[in-house]
């Protein structure tokens, strides 16, 4: 969930802090993965992760609607336990709210919270709120299980296994883009009435998304547990870097296998946008980066929520993209 | 850490809205505890508390050293640990800052963090930074352990029980209302020094609190295991009647049983200000209340850092203070 205007601003900062402070902490402690192990004992596993959305940066109440808003924090919450293909169990959340909300709106927030915590089955454990000056600021900390065996983290990949992606990626990011363009319309002039004619879908992949837990059951049933597997929340590029940094490895990625909808294709032309650079870069999608050996390809290749983008190669191959006219340019992580 | 011109604000919104919604989620989800268990298979149990920390609201920058500040968000956090009587283990830390902040400053607040968790052997498992366009934001997710015969929730008091807290009640608001009168006078005349001649420890108690763990492992060699226990961060009234609700009970407390030092109590007399009512209600005590079985008083009367103010009534007797001079009046949650 973030800003248009600060998709560029964040990512150097941040990678420079984390790659410093995970150095000085112990690169054992922090081991880059969408969740940490509470408990390493037993066969079963005890994971928790946690999440911190801030108004202005990560949401525009101006259009963002508090229900799906508080909906989206879970699924945003959630999609660490997934990503380690784990079953999201409890979540406590604490809400720092500033008295222009009223009773109303927080009935309206709270109501999305316990929609999504009661669909995905996740238990609220602890419920806190608190003043603040400064807007709406929501913190949630999620615990999921998994057996031993399932469980996958950001560095198992390895050389020439592929490369997918679940669901569709950049239309949610399209839709954070419509919303920003008609609220400057609708600034300009309050009279104006928003154009939203055929861009439901886009709205609802960054208003409401879902998550894609029905794709880790597919995949369970065909016996396929992922090499490693990273959620997408802060875009394709970005994940890829992590993932082949987790692993040391390399990627050849290919823009014609990037699952973009016509639609947010489409929209984005109109707005002189290149699909594929919000489909690498915008974020907001709520699917899942993973990996799986080549043997497994049979296995999952008629699936249409999956698609296979790419495959790991060496460290020193670099990671690429291939583009449709055949030129290779590296990635690079610029959402964060 | 309460802004001392909040501290009167918040309660009764807070407390209106925690019932309505636990309510509405169901009780037994959010039982009123400063953790929540993660499982409960086993004899050894994973518990886990989240905290949430916004800038002008639990901490001013204006006085709060950075590294300080660090150091108290993860003690902090692991107070609702100990309050479980567990262990702490490992802390998730999401922290949002805008770009006022240095990368030395980031550094001193991170040092801060680092020290305290080396200090109580938590490790850092997860960190992550991004944008605030409101200052500086800091949530934490905190796991501990704590074997099944040995954990203590709110509501396992029983009438004619002792109350007892660890440490001394008031001194961390009083050092809270030196700093705030000493910005403001700075604020009025820059050329003033500030006034903080024999006052350390009252500034030391709110700037870097730390824990009473040490207690805990007394009273564990004593074999006292308390009937009930709850972190005092939000002020002693508050707590005693979360802790009698959470038991349907009552209580008595004398206020010549409260441990107030006396310099906390002289220097808030030099300011007019009543050192019982910050006591009860100033909350920033990084301290215990807990019950025992009266059996057990003779185990801890000798242990200087623990104090009994009082005993467990009926619920129909109220929850009561008797003054020094022997007046009763009904104790009124005014901290949050």
């Amino acid at each position: 969930m973030i800003n248009t205007e600060n998709v560029q601003q964040q990512p150097v900062a941040k990678y420079k802090l984390l790659g410093k402070y995970c150095k000085l902490i112990g690169s054992e402690q922090i081991n880059g993965n969408d969740a940490a192990i509470i408990e390493t004992k037993n066969k079963h596993k005890f994971i928790y992760t946690s999440a911190l959305f801030t108004e202005h940066i990560d949401f525009d109440l101006s259009y963002f609607p508090l229900k799906h808003l508080g909906y989206k924090v879970i699924v945003a919450s959630i999609m660490g336990i997934l990503a380690m293909n784990g079953s999201p169990k409890k979540v406590r959340i604490n809400i720092a709210l500033s008295n222009r909300f009223s009773e109303n709106a927080i009935d309206e927030l709270m109501n999305g919270i316990i929609l999504c915590c009661s669909k995905y089955k996740v238990n609220i454990v602890g419920l806190d709120f608190k003043s603040s000056v400064s807007g709406l600021i929501i913190s949630t900390s999620t615990t999921g299980e998994v057996e031993l065996e399932k469980i996958v983290y950001w560095n198992g990949a390895k050389e020439n296994e592929l490369i997918c992606v679940t669901g569709d990626l950049g239309s949610a990011y399209a839709g954070l883009i419509l919303l920003e363009r008609e609220k400057k319309v609708f600034e300009a002039d309050p009279t104006q009435q928003p154009d939203f004619i055929g861009v439901d879908y886009l709205l609802e992949r960054y208003l409401k998304p879902e998550l894609p837990s029905e794709i880790l059951n597919t995949l369970s049933q065909h016996n396929i547990i992922p090499t490693s597997m990273l959620n997408l929340n802060n875009g394709l590029a970005s994940g890829l870097i992590y993932l082949c940094d987790a692993s040391k490895l390399g990627c050849t990625i290919f823009e014609d296998k990037l699952p973009i909808e016509i639609l947010a294709f489409e929209k984005l032309k109109e707005l002189n946008i290149v699909a594929t650079t919000i489909a690498l870069n915008g974020g907001e999608d709520y699917e899942l980066l993973f990996t799986i050996k080549q043997d497994d390809y049979e296995k999952i290749k008629d699936i249409k929520e999956i698609s296979v983008i790419g495959f790991i190669t060496s460290e020193s191959s670099g990671r690429n993209i291939i583009t449709h006219d055949n030129r290779q340019f590296e990635l690079i992580a610029q959402g964060f």
